[in-house]
């Protein structure tokens, strides 16, 4: 065995991927990169036929087998399938193995799979692209953006040490924290937002049409649909921007919600504070005071970038 | 006179621009790239001093009188300078002169200026960049962007045909319509997101600060500042995109809202429909219709780009 083939602590080992979308495709691009022998397991035959045309994987099949002799093991899934595991996965992941996953969603991932293998981490590399499926894979895609871990008590420690190598072999930055603090935060940073978009694009829609029915008789088709289409002309870089991850992947918007609903409405409660507040100033006239309030937006947003 | 002093319309005539910031002075680069006689009127020496420097305009003054003998001028002033006219100002503008304005709010600058001046056409030139000041014109701001013009029954159809000339001299594309239906859309597309974008970046700071006092002792300061270092860390260009309007320069913002009040106020409530649709369908976990009301406006958002 080459230098080439060592696994980076000196042992020799393979990693599997469960899944090669976007997550495990990239995973696979990179590690395979460094000399890592990888083998990558997906459902459908024509999947795994890309899968080894694209190189995201040494070995790639449809059975779970191919995860035989596997050192760490990386479940690239969707939550959905993270949540509720196929039992043909379950009977074939090594019982030695590194268990890890890429969930954006990490208290229902840690009650599922805590209670199954023994050493299971749970983490969330946080890249991504717009793209998804099996030509999505790029190289770098997670150099110098968060891996998040989120331990527990019951967390082996060499597991642990073993995903840090994982995150360290795709340039990642290695970030801590606990399971609760991390679906808390990623509710506002990343869940809410959705929300936020998706309930803009309906009320420049609806709100347009609405407002213009008012001007004359009710249902008068000509004039919403004059409205609509003024509000399409005139939406500019701003809306679209405002609008982005709210028009985004409808699947993955809700499958957040559903995974992390009690920390996103928790979100969205604090959220209904804030824009309560600024509705307020409008409707009492406090101009100074929303300037005041506009420009903390304005002093807190580099801070999030 | 030779034909690069020429108005487009083959009339001899000069334009002035008050306000040489963004919009002004873009507005000068391209006409004098055209050959257009341009004329500029400031308030400040130093400002005039720096525009003279970046050619914004032929003649640059802090004395009104430079706009004697304009046939078009151009009111490139904040919406707070356009509905509170200065009396110098006024009393310098050549009465047969057409006076147009680029205020992002059109009733109450109709409601201010068609008293005042016999020949007043409102314009919304949609085009921007984050920059303010002397500094910020730049060429081609214009170029294929809409110029939004808002007639009333009052509106000289000869002066309007003006108007129409300087936005075609820019490239931008003329758009008419009743100006209550712009402060609607607008209200919609540019205003709302400032406000939603801001409450959003109020809610990811308070929210994770909260959540987490609710964790511990109220009041752990350790813990909430762990708290809002994680959603700092945690936020990506999602987030990014979401706020970027809603971190913009909140002079402007507050002013947009003070001078669009009503509309806002109508919009926000607009809004405030569309988040509380998508709420429910999280609180009473109706999965498919809010994956539904995603999609939704994932089909939409293309038609506002």
């Amino acid at each position: 065995m080459t230098a080439q083939t060592m696994h980076p602590d000196g042992t020799a080992g393979v990693v599997g991927l469960v899944g090669l979308g976007l997550i495990g495709g990239s995973l696979g691009l990179d590690l395979r990169a460094r000399g890592w022998d990888v083998r990558g397991f997906v459902r459908r035959e024509s999947t795994a036929e890309r899968a080894r045309q694209r190189g995201l994987a040494g070995r790639v099949s449809t059975d779970p087998s191919v995860l035989a002799g596997c050192r760490l093991v990386v479940l690239a899934l969707p939550l959905d399938q993270l949540l509720a595991p196929d039992p043909a996965l379950l009977a074939a992941l090594p019982p030695d193995a590194v268990i890890t996953d890429v969930g954006s969603v990490k208290a229902p991932v840690l009650r599922t799979w805590q209670g199954i293998v023994p050493r299971f981490v749970a983490s969330h590399p946080m890249a991504g692209t717009a793209e998804a499926g099996v030509e999505a894979g790029v190289c770098h895609l997670f150099r110098g953006r968060p891996w998040v871990v989120t331990p527990t008590p019951d967390t082996d420690p060499a597991a642990l040490e073993v995903v840090r190598g994982l995150s360290e072999a795709v340039e990642a930055r290695w970030l801590l924290c606990d399971p609760q603090a991390h679906d808390r935060a990623v509710a506002l940073i990343s869940h809410l937002p959705v929300l936020v978009g998706a309930a803009l694009l309906q009320a420049a829609d609806r709100g347009a049409a609405a407002a213009a029915s008012g001007d004359g008789p009710a249902g008068d088709g000509e004039v919403e649909a004059e409205a609509r289409a003024l509000v399409r002309a005139l939406a500019s870089s701003g809306f679209a921007d405002t609008t982005r991850v709210g028009g985004g992947n409808p699947e993955l918007g809700a499958l957040m919600a559903r995974c992390n609903r009690e920390q996103v409405l928790a979100a969205l409660a604090s959220y209904r504070r804030s824009l309560d507040q600024l509705e307020g100033l409008l409707q009492q006239e406090r101009w100074a005071d929303l300037r005041e309030a506009l420009a903390a937006g304005q002093r807190l947003r580099p801070e999030f970038l």
